[in-house]
């Protein structure tokens, strides 16, 4: 709990935040939910923590700017639900992804959010009912990460992320997360409609014509960042 | 129709179920229907036919245990279906998958529904318009199969899935279950919502508190298997 | 602009049409919209133009003929939207696909409605928030693209696809072609109970005739190619 308010916290934005990374000391990217503090428990108690843990998922998608997880080592349970939930996924080739909740009696409900939005539904099926781990080359087949990568590249491809990301302009990077998850939920022809208005508002941002100029005046973009 | 007749029989729930294991004799897992009886039918037989797998299709979904297809060998049409609307497929390297009945003028309209909530949108409509089939490997990568292993490993693979569920807790698997399929036709938003209701009530089920317990106490759960 | 009003010009339907291939000359797919056409316009060409490329990508969907794409080399920003919203996808092995619209400060928010709606998030997600380019091994295991093949074997490859298109009958194609799409965007439930009906018509149209006929008969389907 003490780690779900502080990261709900430390997620926080400000306008001059460009990128978010998240990532673990030591081998565990995050092994979930404490059992032994949910034993300890009650109701109450229990309904406070799936909410904190609730919220910060969907804080992350609504952030204006990308989030990304870098994992090395193991991503169980809700662990794995909050690698599911950042837009970007980096990891090392060593890693591994699982939903075991299901062999200490408490299914894996919550974490298969996301996972039946990322995984294909015979191995999210599968991960969730027999708690099964999943290495990362797999997630990476299956569309959990983004990118895997060697161990010892791990620092340096997840820079190169970030780096492609801070190039940009803050302001239409944000425009773009944002209609990306909100487009997804529509029918398509409602998707495209939408889509065409936000082009067209794109274009004529400060930080859209100044990408356009740059582009036909053959030189780097000075972006203001604002919408 | 009286295979179908007969499955629908065979997949009823009792409560000692714990999982459900579709295989078949030989190297066709099913071929789908039988064009020569559809031949001879008239509209009603051919309108009892759809409804009949129709209603196995969506039992195998609303089943409170895990429904495995182990697949070795051909899985075509109607049969390539079945795949896609169990929960878990765990299939050898030696089968293949298609939906070949545009070539027989009939299209593969009813196989299209669980395919293409299955298989990226270019690969299945790639199966459905050309009949082409898909070999177990790239089957695996798609996100048709859950598991593709040596033909000689099937049924020790196999057994593994099995064994993984069977060592769970039937009311946990069954509550599990039905929110991943329930969840999975929600806003991301509002499946959240749900979810952490479902968890609370998981973690005060018998086998919710039993499994957290074990855990803590570093024993083997003793499961009730009982809501 | 121009490019678009002659390609929703050419995309029209005809009884005698049975497949449309669209491929590039050259080692460039496509690169999307023209950045200089839009700098110099105002905000009315503009929306002409983002209308103009919906209207195009809701057409080759409602089309009653499959729509293949042949790539071989660069398919960037709305260039990668037009593969993604073709039906069948083939690609050579040198190939890549990208929506780096944010470097130049407009984010691909209109190439993302296909594109979201073809692979898997964490990778969409990637390409449209760095612009980074996907090779076509990595566009095939997402689900981007249907076939990748050798560079030299590209055209072979293609012809194979387009002559098990016009192999069959244009009708049954339209009709699962049209239903392929539809159901994708209801409830499981609900496409099955829609999908009986349409196995049902199939059936007794005349080409589902001929198709179960020269089945039983073991001989070759004449089709009429008529509704």
């Amino acid at each position: 709990m003490k780690m779900l308010e502080a990261l709900n916290s430390a997620v926080a934005d400000d306008s001059s935040l460009r990128c978010i990374l998240l990532r673990a000391e030591g081998n565990v990217f995050s092994a979930g939910h404490n059992l032994k503090e949910i034993h300890s428990g009650n109701i109450e108690s229990h309904r406070a923590v799936f909410e904190s843990c609730n919220r910060l998922m969907l804080r992350l998608r609504s952030l204006p700017v990308p989030v990304i997880a870098q994992v090395d080592g193991i991503a169980a349970a809700a662990g794995c639900q909050l690698v599911a939930a950042c837009d970007i996924v980096v990891a090392s080739d060593t890693s591994s992804f699982s939903t075991p909740g299901g062999s200490v009696g408490i299914f894996c409900s919550t974490p298969g959010v996301p996972l039946v939005r990322n995984v294909p539904r015979k191995l999210s099926s599968y991960m969730l009912l027999t708690g099964s781990p999943i290495s990362a080359q797999t997630a990476f087949t299956a569309g959990l990460v983004s990118l895997v990568v060697p161990k010892d590249k791990l620092e340096e491809e997840t820079q190169c992320v970030v780096e492609s990301i801070v190039s940009k302009s803050r302001a239409v990077l944000a425009l773009g997360k944002r209609f990306m998850y909100q487009q997804a939920e529509l029918t398509e022809e409602n998707a495209y409609k939408a889509g065409a208005d936000v082009m067209v508002n794109n274009i004529n941002m400060a930080d859209g014509q100044e990408g356009i100029c740059s582009f036909v005046e053959k030189r780097k973009p000075h972006w203001t960042h604002e919408d």
